[in-house]
């Protein structure tokens, strides 16, 4: 659920990105997606929906070519590409898609959207609806009076896109974290238009664990006195309350392994001399995360952050309270990726739904050190993996 | 660093001391040890020092069967036994301190004492000295204008409560969490004085990983309106931002099966009907959750969870900044039982130091399925290698 662009990371894609050809290099455009009077899954009705999305490669003359990449926590439709020739990176997972790459855009017309409630409202890259759209009721933003929407309504909104386009049938729906539960979702609730599912750092359903988890997420912003019960300026956003979310995010999307490599880069030691002689200060590795997680906070909304965290919470493959019910309903072939280091949506997640799919289902583990951001940061390693996926042939 | 009192093991730890003939129960009494102008590690001077302490067993003659026991992070110096013989459950170890059991009181003189900046401060059997006693200066609470503590300080605390008693020299030092770190340290700081040293779920020095996890701890009390800055009135304590401390550190100190389990009991589902339908309303497992560390909250101090926090982030053995230097100073065998499941001190962090200590080390895993509560609610499975390792020979 979790993308960090370290800066390290960031010179690393970078480097790999310049050693491209400038021919290869995707240049993509955010087009928005707007509809009236949508139905969310709990009965209620958004009086108007817009969404971002973007795509890369040609969508063919019988629209049988179409991969979706459904997006994760604090992610946005950016998956590829970038919309200047001088960003600093392209988009998370640029390393898989794009010309020649395992989703080869030469031969897939690749698509992403904003999901609702999108955290990264105030990115000009970003068009989303969520509690901090202007309510047409109020004529101010919607607050905690937006309603609950779940990852079925994230799944619909995409439906709709792929409609207004004419597409009525997915070659492959493919994401990681969050976008993994609309992955298996998308395949439980519409078998007849998915063709083959790959859910990557996911899982089938958030069991208690994992909504508590989530759960603690959204604390530190309720305890934000700017929150207000979600009713700020967006002027003036709880953003303490959102920083330590992120700290809280950032922590369990990574590993010890990186943490101590971290705090060797910053010389860390527990007995640091400022937080020794004062409760107000503290450790490198502490202000370190708080920094990075301050960075992050700056395009994203609070609010935004309670209502995904609860899409998720809500999430069971078919969104009919039996995983087993909704499994049964997926006829696509499936494909999971853990990650065997993933402390946040830990691989016995992924083993579960990959085991009651039976033979339809393989599973095969990510390696490394960035525990959940495996999935998101290097996701190269299973390339080959994934482009024989593709030609899986559907039955 | 958890105890959590869950209502099915207070029913089995009750029927375990209702099965015992009553002549075996340890009736407990707190004792108070006081001293003037107490020098800290970091050089401040505390101008009284108040902490509570409790012994289970008789001194012999030439005190030399004094066994310490250093207590966990939401704990307090009631190891073993009852205060009176209705008390609805003993101290948190007494599965293995008590006559005839790991840790024998027909042989052995156990103490063990409160730390400075105990969290559990409006418990009536908790003596300690911390942000919440009079500050006589001000002749208010001292709030976040108390010195920083360490756990050398803890030692040293428990240094000068044996030395009253005319004890110099220890047995063992055993201590689970931040017991442990305790225990350790004291092998450290005063090799001539301990004998044999047992770390429970423990370890050899907060690394970058742990010192960040523990100021995820302390985040949401800093953001409670109510704490200002930490100079709050007792009587009006910021409860919210405490409660939510305990609800994290609960999770991280128990596992998905134990979430899972619980989850099974509340008729857990991801898709419960009152979190669909409105924001403000959370899963039964979240509710579940709350609760709990609402009611734990009760006898505790928000300042001084922020106090013990950072004694545990500033842990490094021998207090020097290197762990190999201080682990030299090591004479006493020492013995590692850390817990398989544990996600909060993971065995990486009792290898470490156990590797280091070489042959005079050994490590022995906890089983089971509490993580590291493992380590104070489970300790009894490694009873017989305790009772082993306390006839080892001092060299």
């Amino acid at each position: 659920m979790e993308k960090i662009v370290f800066i390290c990371l960031i010179l690393c894609l970078s480097a790999v990105t310049e050693a491209r050809p400038a021919k290869d290099e995707l240049l993509v455009e955010k087009q928005t997606f707007t509809t009236q009077e949508f139905a969310l899954f709990n009965g209620e009705v958004l009086p108007e929906v817009k969404v971002g999305w973007e795509s890369y490669g040609k969508l063919n003359t019988d629209k049988s070519n179409v991969i979706l990449i459904t997006h994760y926590f604090t992610g946005t439709s950016h998956a590829a590409g970038k919309y200047h020739p001088d960003d600093p990176a392209p988009g998370y997972w640029d390393a898989i898609i794009g010309p020649g790459k395992a989703i080869d855009t030469n031969k897939f017309f690749v698509i992403s959207v904003d999901s609702l409630a999108n955290l990264n409202v105030f990115d000009e890259n970003v068009v989303t609806t969520g509690p901090a759209s202007i309510n047409p009721a109020t004529n101010k933003p919607w607050g905690t009076d937006f309603p609950v929407v779940t990852i079925r309504d994230f799944v619909n909104i995409q439906k709709a896109v792929l409609q207004s386009l004419g597409i009525d049938s997915l070659h492959a729906v493919i994401g990681p974290s969050m976008g993994s539960m609309q992955a298996l979702d998308w395949a439980a609730a519409y078998p007849e238009m998915v063709e083959r599912v790959i859910s990557v750092i996911g899982s089938g359903e958030s069991d208690a664990w994992t909504t508590a988890l989530l759960e603690q997420w959204t604390i530190p912003i309720k305890l934000d006195a700017k929150w207000n019960n979600g009713h700020y300026s967006l002027n003036d956003i709880p953003k303490a309350g959102l920083t330590a979310a992120l700290m809280l995010i950032t922590q369990q999307a990574l590993t010890p392994e990186f943490f101590n490599n971290q705090g060797k880069q910053l010389n860390y030691m527990p007995l640091e001399s400022a937080p020794l002689n004062s409760i107000a200060s503290s450790h490198s590795i502490v202000d370190w995360l708080r920094q990075r997680a301050a960075a992050r906070a700056e395009n994203m909304d609070p609010n935004s952050l309670l209502y995904l965290a609860r899409a998720c919470q809500l999430y069971v493959a078919g969104h009919d309270n039996s995983l087993a019910k909704g499994l049964k309903k997926v006829t696509a072939p499936s494909l999971f990726l853990p990650s065997s280091s993933d402390l946040l949506l830990m691989p016995y997640l992924a083993d579960s739904p990959n085991q009651q799919l039976g033979q339809s289902s393989k599973l095969l583990t990510l390696e490394g050190q960035l525990g959940h951001l495996e999935g998101v940061l290097n996701i190269q390693q299973h390339a080959k993996t994934i482009t024989t996926f593709l030609t899986h042939p559907v039955r």
